[in-house]
């Protein structure tokens, strides 16, 4: 059964990364996935958390926000009522953790990585975009501060993709939002340049789901990251491809 | 003397509005003025606030922010400090008041239009910018509710500007961040298509000004907002500018 | 290599569910996964969200929070810091979800069940831990107002624990506080009575995994959780086993 | 007249306090009023507020939280609220005062005393249960810093207990929920080991009291606080009781 | 021996209440106790709390703030910091409860009265001078609504003082700010015109207090409750005077 | 057209500024401008932000809040709701720029001078009030701290006042709070004793104003301006009055 737009089940929507989106930003770029865009940016500064403070190690912290225009129906503004949701929350957590699991805090040094995702346009896997998006972001600020006496604050490659079970009881690949809010089983996989797992999140939305149905979701997941990992390295360019990872 | 991005003192950043910017809000531009870029959105919703309740009135509130990425040092995110500043209270109270001075509340019926103004990259004039480019965003939506039977709800057009005068002391027109910061009066002007101000807001910040400064400066505001809606008629069409004012 | 507790890399800890722990909640027990315990109680009201109104459907809500006095070191009070933390919200969202996974929100009606899981000792695997105990004090909960004239609320048994890779490189079930801080893999896995799962949330802390590691911690979660089920089927007793899932 | 649950108009409820409840806090009791049951915990960190650093001085502070499934009907969380009731504030401010009255801060040494009184169950008079029970896990968590150089921080024994006038007019003792909630009068009174006072708050809620009631609930509170006293003598043993004031 | 200020231990400060002092509530005063000056306002509103509607009482709530410029050094202002802080709310909890104490909430009818102390100038009692003040507001107000059909609202006069036991060791009437500071027991006390006590909170700050010293407290309590409540008769006069305790 | 309350068009109302109003602060006045009262008392301390730190120059800020009983109808208080409304926040920044104008921050040193203005009493031009009257508490308060080694802080004298255009179409001075509800054109002026302007806002409420307009209600708030400075000399008496802006 074809998707109803148009997309075979293992196939990603298109997808493009526009590279130096912002001016002042260390890196800075726009992430499209479909319809879903999250302008990404990497912020560095010289200053630690108090708990690294003396340590000669780094830290990456993440920041997620929707813009209140960016949704179907409009988001009320969380800074106009005063909290994050828990969703934002998790959400943050989630992009903090998995950059962090490619990064080189030691060779960073005593700096913080500030990333910010926020979405001015929302159709289904803003997380995983956002993830995909501020990897880049990354790169090309660790790019500005490195002076080959350490390694490379980076350490492989990173990317994200969502994967879930379509109300027909389909596996698919990258979820739109309409096909989102309908699916009975929803997964974000997040994977490295090597190929291994770094975060797997799997919801049983409509019903609970069988190994068989996880092990098929996972090799869609696979399919997605590598070809995103293969065109991240495309924008990069030589130059950064081949910093990430030297040591 | 010329100004260092070599404009004259009379002289706007270039502009442009990119109407249908997303794909979700009834109304949604991006304005540029110079490296300040404001995203609009306007959502019109079938309710209004409790004091207007069975009175056949609508409303237009107005909520801006900028990015945390969007200013040449990083700005910590609202949401996540819990609260507003007072700088983005006072500016989104001045949007909303300016968008309401050219409203015909009775004629939008009890209806509230949100004006979402998200300042993705700030380089001066992002209050000004955001009134303008709001006003585009807000003639799209009301379009997509008029049906000819009551007035159109926007009664004439609307566009703002900074003015200032600068450290050597020449009144100068649109001042961008640099100007800005070292300028010593600055003076926001809200003009409507009919030539009249809905709002003059000059304050001295380093040194008072005299009353002749001050007539100076308004001359330079009507030249800039003039330009400014001429510019609007171009990108709204004919078809929009016959419905502003239209009773 | 044996764990520092004397325990088999597959084995749980000591585990125990004292119901009827507190007089006033519908349900209420007191679970003790070690040194873990937590009080998961379960209140019906007669009331629902708004988005339910009038629907005939009920809802489920969680909240998890720890005493001060639970952890290491004391953890402030998230009542006197005046909001959540990101964990606790993360956390209390994956216990609400995990247990509205194997309710009929039909069959329960016009009513919202709220789950309290409140950790008065820590010592790893306290989200676990909740879900499990919660469960319990949900059925109890169902029972106060189960009349025979729909479906039992509860579908299924549901239960939940952690496993991870050790510092040693080596797949174990049932991490206390002591493993949990230096494992490099970290998965939390929820699974329903009838062998399906609900929730896999799998993290590298200290590196990736790879898919056959992966595979290897779903097993030994499914080994964890069956074990847990068949207890939670000997606490019931008949009269409750009986009625869950019943139509 | 009996009371419902039989007791005499001067006796207390069966009252329990179990030693070490906890694991990690330096102190740690449950304390058992009736059906009112209280997690006190006492934690001792090297740091005092600014306003004592440098003056040798320590400082004891309170927290007291009641959980929401303690409560008759479910109280709401007050760190989902984001921030404590009035209440509350008065409650823990009121235990701190009382447990300062008996500490010799000189004694303790820069050192800052955090007790966290949690509720489990509320059955009435949880403020003076967490007095009473918190006492005994402070004598606890001082003994861990206690090395004979100096004065044992605590300096006398201390018990609290309600008292008030029932709703058919008569003095009675420890009043549970259901007396509270009807009476007419009501105290709270706070005592040392010497037989002085530490607190007396009494409020007319029905009615204003006279000065013969007062001195009649008085006498009660005096009986009340002296069996507890004896009861903390008992339960701390030979070992902790010759520490108290001694100097 | 004689204070500071030449009054003797039983003398109350000079003390004056200016009745209609604002011209927008529907009662207002100042009140001053030597320096200590308090504007206290009464509003009634014809709505009740939700617990109330349809019992046909109503409801009467306090609200207690300080001047920052109020005290000796500046106090942070609670709305800055974006919280009341425990006193604050001690405070209004026990005017509000005080006050309710002498009021017909039946008679009343369903109308909320709110009473706002604003201390102004601090110099020790500001609670007690609240409560005195506030209770000639609250008549002042009830007599805007009060038609002769029903009971009059206030039944009783109402007054509170501070009394304690200074350094020296002597029980003193209406402490200043000095002796506030200096004293070592300090009891607050609320009576009514019938000589019957509405709230008694004593506290040992220094040390214990015995049973002879409360009862020497209160007895000076009474005499100076006494004087307060003469004075209100002569400053409410004849009309209003009578109208007190009407049924 | 002569105005409700007897008043010309260009005719202030009745105005007093009573000086040393409390005793605490270094500097306190009540102004009262017809019914409008406000305290404002102006605060120094030892300290600067901590972008100052170092720098040898000073900072003043400024605090405003209407108490709940000085409006029309009772104002919910900021500190119950825990926070500022955003009128508020415009106000006090207005408030501390426009005197921030007039200081020598340089000749000040390391202080900080905070001025809270407190409404206990709203008619109309509550913020212009606020202005004069912390003026005036200002020049007391710098003038405790100076020694005349360096310039007196306050460099010129400062007032305020806020002009309109009527229902009926003329410009007026002055405005009380049923006019300001009913005025076309609102605006608020702030000017120094040099006669130079410090702010100008205005606000087309009913509808946008001319140029010609515009000048006509300048005029109006120079009248107003200079009339207040001659009364502000009167009252701060010769020995002040040298001081302002002397070197």
């Amino acid at each position: 059964m074809e998707r109803k737009d148009g997309r075979k089940n293992d196939q990603l929507r298109k997808y493009k990364i526009n590279r130096h989106f912002q001016i002042h930003p260390a890196g800075s770029v726009l992430i499209e996935m479909g319809n879903t865009k999250v302008i990404c940016a990497a912020t560095i500064e010289d200053r630690v958390p108090s708990f690294l403070k003396g340590t000669g190690e780094g830290w990456l912290t993440a920041e997620y926000s929707l813009l209140p225009s960016a949704t179907n129906t409009r988001t009320s503004r969380e800074a106009a009522r005063g909290k994050q949701t828990g969703r934002t929350q998790e959400i943050q957590r989630l992009i903090g953790r998995s950059l962090r699991s490619v990064m080189d805090l030691k060779a960073l040094g005593e700096r913080t990585v500030t990333v910010d995702c926020d979405v001015i346009q929302a159709d289904g896997g803003t997380r995983t975009a956002s993830i995909t998006g501020a990897f880049i972001a990354v790169v090309e600020a660790c790019a500005t501060v490195y002076d080959g006496t350490k390694p490379f604050p980076v350490k492989d490659f990173l990317s994200a993709i969502s994967v879930g079970i379509s109300a027909s009881g389909e596996p698919i690949l990258d979820l739109n939002y309409e096909e989102d809010s309908s699916c009975i089983v929803d997964m974000n996989v997040v994977r490295t340049g090597m190929g291994q797992f770094v975060e797997v999140q799997g919801t049983g939305e409509g019903r609970p789901f069988s190994r068989e149905e996880m092990d098929n979701l996972l090799a869609l997941a696979e399919k997605g990251t590598d070809e995103l990992i293969s065109y991240e390295k495309d924008i990069l360019g030589n130059d950064l491809v081949w910093k990430v990872g030297r040591e």
